[in-house]
């Protein structure tokens, strides 16, 4: 990164090597797959250690393996800050995703260590190691840690080999029996502040680098299965069939629309199977899936609450069995205002419209959440894509993303938060 | 069957156990399979050709391995009404399709021979060998032969195991080379009238035993596929998304929409596939089926039309590919008027509301349209259930059909037809 009379110029180039590099920590040459506690994990924390170190930072591997980057303050007993993101991946996956939310972070701080400028607060850059969830049947535990709410029962569970967690940690160099120490106190955080890519399309579509996310959204998940009755095709007239696809396409209508007549909220029917599915059969039974996502929990509840009426009225009025099963619940954790307010100010100095936006997917933020105030910050990725090799951000925007975020961290006021 | 007083008394009970009795030859003792030219088609045509003698006919085998029984005219020289159906089933069927046709006329003509009557007409009863084309792929071969259009190429199509049509004929007993010689003379030929269980429910839902069929409905047939973009079911607003699924869950509606408003028109999608298929994935592909039918091949054409239509204007708003592929096309068989109304009369002589409604299915009486009028007596079935061993008829249903059918014949006039 150049030092040059601009704040931070070439750090977006230098934040993107960073991580392309740390994308090479891979299962296989072709595809990025990096899952938690890993030999490719241990690889790329060691890199993030060293970029973490480089930058004037200590680093160090905590408990439950994740990676832990602290800037001191300019005074002791300061509150900490801290940011982060995660480093495992999904398989055959995007190289930003998470990534960026580490090596950002570190560029940032590099600049304040270049400058020899501390603040009056000490932050913390941590990579935390499951977000993904791929390799165990867990997930956010490096975060959860951190934030007092890992439940040691889950050191039990084993990957898809039979290698139980508590030993995974053991063989990366953790100690499983350290995990309750790494809880931060709620009194020294000020926050958790994350940056990510948006993996959505948004910010592309309003033309625009970075965003304040909201809220992370809390999802319902259904089976819903609609039975009728097969029949010929030919020999059934219009008036007698009980179609279990023809309802479940109206139904399909009616939960697209409800979610398009409210911000916010998202409704998606991601899987469908007909049966006995042939050519020439009026479909008997109709099985699909329903995704319903919003930035509050009471405009989720409200929609589900709704829906379920819907979809039972559409069931009732042509003759078919309706069953409704729950997948799924996960609340919504809510941004905090101020810290908001304060993300929009620094993007707003950087001469940028701010636009807030909901976070559709999961985030280490969510675990923070027990914890202390938080906040995230998207970056805009071409064509909304994530997990896919195809993911990607610009160096402009990556740049852009650092300077709004320094310039956050330099105004950042811990009373606000 | 009972010859007292009353004709046909007893003979719903007796076409119902022949029909049964027929079942047996099948494939498996399980499921009532019984495909073409197989040791199962040969001893059910040798246990019809039984019938048909001890009912006063002639009966042999043709070279196509169809089953003509016959039964002499008053006088030398006189046309012939062909009757009939076929006696090739689907795999795990029920019993009646097809079968029903060939055993009723049979119980009519026995009635007949035990009077010592005779028509001022001959009859053909015949039991076609390949209406439900299970076996090879070509289908009517038996009906087409008799209407003079059966193209010799199909003796060179193979079954699954590599048999050819005309080895299998061979060691059927039957001379392929004198399958041309089977043709019908259309001037000798004054109508075929073929007997066939609904297989729908307007029977049923109407009150009534039997019906007559105003057309063998035509059928077009599509794949579509519609492309959209796949993308996180969390991350991308409503009004961003171009879902595949939510596409076709419209065209759906609109195809089930155009159905439902025009008399007699039938439209079914019975398949429908989903990519990438996870419940929190956008649909980015969704492919369908399309099966339209009715009784007027314009009507047919005009719903085709309008169709492809409003299907190419759904996918346009929405953002959405759309490729319609058209895999079958066959124009409607329509009843001739004359033999309609003198069925009509039958009906009503026997003291029954006469109704008429379309075949959504294909029969044997498609391909003798080529050949001469055609016209069909349906008989209810239970549920509207065929091609499924739940197909059922009554014995009071077959009697009454037996006496309606028997009380055209005697009052059939060739000149009307």
């Amino acid at each position: 990164m150049s030092l040059a009379s601009e704040p931070l110029a070439g750090a977006g180039a230098w934040i993107k090597a960073m991580v392309d590099g740390w994308a090479g920590y891979s299962e296989d040459e072709e595809h990025l797959t990096r899952v938690f506690l890993s030999p490719q994990h241990k690889a790329c924390a060691q890199a993030v250690m060293s970029a973490m170190r480089a930058a004037g930072m200590t680093a160090r591997l905590d408990a439950i393996g994740n990676v832990v980057g602290r800037y001191e303050a300019a005074r002791d007993g300061a509150k900490t800050l801290i940011t982060g993101s995660h480093i495992d991946t999904v398989r055959d996956a995007g190289a930003y995703d998470g990534n960026l939310g580490v090596a950002l972070p570190i560029a940032c701080i590099a600049e304040l260590d270049a400058r020899g400028q501390r603040l009056p607060y000490a932050i913390e850059v941590i990579a935390f190691g499951d977000e993904e969830g791929v390799r165990f049947p867990t997930t956010l535990s490096g975060s959860r840690s951190i934030a007092g709410t890992f439940d040691p029962a889950v050191l039990s569970v084993t990957d898809a080999e039979g290698v139980r967690l508590r030993d995974a940690l053991t063989a990366f160099g953790c100690d499983p029996d350290a995990i309750a120490g790494e809880a931060r106190r709620c009194e020294t955080v000020a926050a958790f502040v994350e940056v990510h890519i948006e993996q959505g399309p948004v910010l592309e579509a309003e033309g625009l680098p970075v965003g304040t996310v909201t809220a992370i959204n809390g999802a319902s998940r259904f089976a819903i299965t609609v039975e009728g009755m097969a029949g010929h095709a030919g020999t059934v007239p219009m008036h007698l069939r009980r179609d279990a696809l023809a309802g479940a396409a109206e139904m399909i209508a009616a939960i697209e629309a409800r979610a398009a007549a409210e911000d916010g909220l998202v409704a998606t029917v991601g899987r469908l199977a007909v049966a006995p599915g042939a050519i020439n059969v009026i479909p008997g039974k109709a099985e699909f899936s329903l995704d319903i996502r919003a930035p509050e929990d009471l405009q989720r509840q409200a929609a589900v609450s709704a829906l379920e009426a819907t979809l039972a009225a559409i069931a009732r009025r042509r003759g078919l069995a309706i069953r409704v099963e729950r997948l799924y619940e996960e609340g919504a954790a809510g941004c905090h205002p101020g810290l908001m307010d304060q993300l929009d100010a620094a993007i707003a100095r950087q001469g940028l419209r701010p636009l807030r936006l909901a976070s559709g997917a999961g985030h280490d933020a969510m675990a923070l959440a027990a914890l202390c105030p938080i906040a995230m910050l998207f970056v805009r990725c071409g064509g909304g894509i994530s997990h896919n090799p195809l993911e990607s951000i610009t160096a402009e925007d990556a740049e852009v993303a650092a300077r709004v975020f320094l310039d956050f961290l330099e105004h950042f006021d811990p009373d606000l938060a």
